[in-house]
């Protein structure tokens, strides 16, 4: 799957996912109405909210982008008919053509972990196969170590999927432990090592692997140590736009070919057509009818603002 | 709900929660059957065999302990049916009294672990409260740091409602990242420091905190420095059983009164049946169609193993 997120940055010339992580406060007041309307203020009704919503944002900007990463949590808040939005997004997603990163940040003992492969490996009832969630890849979590990933790389060594491992977080508090220092490096530099060498056993056609990392944007004094630690890791970089990360601070999560990782933009693209949220007014005022005109929009002047530092190579 | 947990441990006399985390494995071959009978070999049969195994367990066993502790991937594999098995199993196993730690281990950003709150907080749509997990408590995974639990510790301060923060776990490769040396001392003591700093804003009304750990019994030799720093809080200690800690190391998770832990075990019980599963032949044979009655002897043994250590303090 990482081969494939490779070939559609250098097709799309944009090495951007979009995150699909709506919050009530993000989807217009008539797509609240209309599911209000149809459901009452139910649970349904948001999930009707959500895929509404995702479908136009999806319809707008599927052509200029490799991937979408919806996070799960924003799904299952609304129970049942959350979850299914969370996987009709990605259905729909998928027959567009993009390929989708789950951000379900799980992570857990062996047998456990077995379990969530379901995300990525679907389940077998009996004997009988089906493919319930679908995503092409998830986000997990390496507090419990091999354990929990093991099982996913069992997945990635025999299909075309891939996992993110959470090492160096873009959020306040990842410094918390993420950061401490451990035989004179951070905490996050053992992390990486650690899923650099599991990444060993899995790795694609090209230059990287199928276990990949998250590293955040609002750290880039740490990039170049974070890519020449996990130097076929792909990464996947959140904090870019409302998180306080520029194209800049990019650089060296980028190998020497300028490739090697994909930045993650979920408010700053989503809830575009709310100047405020996020673009620094960088994006023309839209109308709230124009939601997803407006996304595509800002993923435009994101691909612009990342070629502006990574130049020709993407296209 | 520590409080209520502490109660319900002195009430019962016994400081165990069972997990429900049954695997087709588990399953009686006839309630299998009459789940495929009746959807063929779907979702939705997974989801009927869980719930009709997990009924009839509760049934058994729920005037015996104080709380249960589903864990969510064994159910999320299984998509849609699946969850809606973990929500009714919630909403059986609350109908019968007890308490139900949720074994979700979430873990992310603060906006992203905000919406993860509904399960132990609710959700309001549009203004309208819906309550669709209804978990009295959660486990959560601390490697991003306090912005992944604030919200949590937001809503145990207005409801009765707790977390279990991921301190030490009991898997074998849990030392990979957990032992690692941090100013000579080991990782989760740092976590440990953090969880119990966490805990101090919000006390229950005795010893404990609302928010708990996750502690291993498996390393038993640590139990006493894990209790030391962190006296107020509540401990949840999986690995009992099957995974190989014996009550015995339980002894130095207790505070002087003998209390702040319970401790779970999950195939040790539910697959009692099955006396090759981790029982170690303790429990008597029983037919597949006792499963239920095997797992209430499973746990009265369990008991009787606790109360060796514990004596007359819980009863």
């Amino acid at each position: 799957m990482i081969d494939r997120l490779i070939e559609k940055i250098i097709e799309t010339g944009n090495p951007t996912v979009v995150g699909l992580d709506p919050t009530f406060a993000m989807i217009p007041e008539y797509i609240r109405a209309e599911a209000i309307d149809n459901f009452g203020k139910t649970p349904e009704a948001a999930g009707q909210m959500l895929m509404a919503f995702n479908k136009a944002i999806i319809d707008q900007i599927y052509d200029l982008i490799p991937a979408v990463k919806p996070q799960i949590a924003m799904y299952e808040m609304y129970g049942l008919p959350g979850i299914r939005a969370y996987i009709e997004t990605i259905r729909y997603a998928k027959d567009k053509g993009l390929l989708v990163i789950g951000d379900i940040k799980r992570g857990d003992i062996a047998s456990t972990a077995e379990a969530y492969t379901a995300h990525i490996d679907g389940v077998s009832i009996e004997g009988a196969f089906t493919d319930i969630w679908r995503e092409d890849a998830v986000t997990l979590n390496p507090y419990m170590g091999y354990d929990g990933i093991a099982p996913f790389i069992r997945v990635c060594s025999q299909k075309d999927k891939a996992v993110f491992v959470l090492v160096k977080t873009s959020n306040p508090s990842g410094v918390e432990l993420q950061d401490l220092l451990v035989s004179g490096k951070p905490l996050y530099l053992h992390t990486a090592k650690l899923v650099s060498d599991w990444g060993l056993s899995v790795m694609g056609a090209g230059k990287y692997s199928k276990i990949g990392a998250v590293v955040g944007a609002t750290y880039s004094n740490q990039a170049a140590e974070l890519r020449s630690s996990m130097p076929h890791t792909f990464f996947l970089v959140p904090g870019y736009g409302v998180q306080g990360g520029r194209a800049e601070d990019l650089k060296d999560f980028a190998d020497q070919d300028g490739e090697g990782f994909i930045v993650n933009s979920s408010r700053g693209i989503i809830a575009a057509y709310k100047q405020d949220q996020g673009t620094g007014g960088k994006i023309p005022k839209f109308a709230e009818k124009e939601f997803a005109e407006a996304a595509r929009e800002a993923v435009l002047t994101m691909k612009k603002d990342l070629q502006k530092v990574f130049g020709s190579y993407h296209v």
